[in-house]
């Protein structure tokens, strides 16, 4: 049975490794320090940027969603951009990622925006499967300059 | 010969047309008081929305860009979305949109930000001829739920 | 009978003579251009500026508060800060004042505030007289430098 | 001699008995979940809290200076609350505390705020005897509401 609830500080050790797990999906690096600012972040609550963890069987951590808000020129209220999204490998099909995007757009109601929005790999089959049962997609793609020195 | 400024309280009458023609353009509609509150963002030094104006021959405006700043878990520093970029059809092949963008990556460079990103239309052929020369497509694609009510 | 509502945009031409009464209370001026950049500032729900009017018999407006948020060192949640407040002189007494503080203070206990806060002149014996019974005089005084060029 | 800089995270060391000095100089207490808290927010480049940090003889630290910006109804650029200031009893009057202050008046220039103010104890004549000779004393007070649930 997945559950999901906002990050606390208590669940840091499990975060962790899910953090990880989600870099190394992206074939990226992110610095311990990176990490540890990206905690208080998620943990401060005057910081625009939030969290939820997702719980399987047990309790045991199997997923995250990391979210922020910011102002748009096309609407009074906020769009809310998802930024992070992951499931551990073993359980993806278990309706965790379903539940995660879920919570933000709840959230997302809750705060008085006007949309949640993300960005996904072209190429991500497995993510995109679930996406375009949930979501809109735009046909809108992404470029970037950066980064920066 | 093109020239980039940020916009003033002076330049509404000019950016009022170019802001209708990019609405146009992607076949959408914002209402009056939509348009107000986004001109008030623009102009205001505390809000994090910027915008800056392109004129032409004779000082006419030609074109815009929108841009705003948000935190992000990846980076210490923000990222810089720009979210609106709009050349009018006369004067595209220019070089108006490359340097409403230099003019936006060069602003990024100055408030320390991490990089500059923005969204386009897949089949907008004209703009990705542009944007292949001067950003990198990361392949990423964008996702959406809303409007919400 | 007072009442007190969040401002909204048709409280404008309500709201500019208590904006002005009020500036001349404190024997300062306003410039147009900055009145119109608050009145939008108040008016913008993503700006974190927020304003209340008072109405008295007939809905005659009769006074108005401005508070803002802002993170805080010694607190994990926000501090309110009671920027302006103004009832006009015949109606001072009849409570407008008092009604208007609560509804800053209900506000700020809806969005996790941890306190409310205001800075009166130590001469103005008719406002210390409400402040004295709803507030805690801290013992604190105010110093700035500026305004700066 | 005093240097003034500011804070990076290899000084919480000699940040944190300051931290605590001052706030037992006011006879508060603070958690140590709200310290860990404060401190973070002062070294995220993305929160609007700043910080400094005096060193004396031999680079010890002596004091420190804690500043924050929020916007203004009755100006268009920000205002700079500065916030918490210490130094050590047995460096008072070695000029570190005009030298703190003297920073963030001149940090309040760089990024274009209107002024810089802050709070002191009525009683509190050592600091006051500094604050009369480098800041103007408007003669407003202080009131509260609070702490909240």
């Amino acid at each position: 049975m997945t559950e999901i609830r906002p990050l606390t500080s208590t669940d840091r050790e499990a975060w962790l490794p899910l953090w990880h797990g989600y870099i190394e999906f992206y074939e990226s690096e992110v610095s311990d320090e990176q990490t540890a600012l990206t905690w208080n972040r998620l943990l401060d609550p005057q910081f625009p940027i939030h969290g939820a963890i997702a719980t399987g069987d047990g309790g045991r951590a199997i997923g995250f969603v990391h979210w922020l808000t910011h102002a748009a020129t096309w609407s009074a209220t906020p769009y809310v951009y998802l930024e992070d999204l992951f499931v551990t490998p073993d359980t993806r099909g278990t309706g965790a990622g379903r539940a995660l995007i879920a919570h933000v757009t709840q959230w997302a109601r809750e705060h008085d925006a006007a949309k949640v929005y993300w960005l996904t790999q072209e190429t991500n089959a497995t993510a995109r499967s679930l996406y375009d049962r949930v979501a809109t997609r735009t046909g809108f793609v992404h470029y970037e300059i950066g980064p920066m020195p």
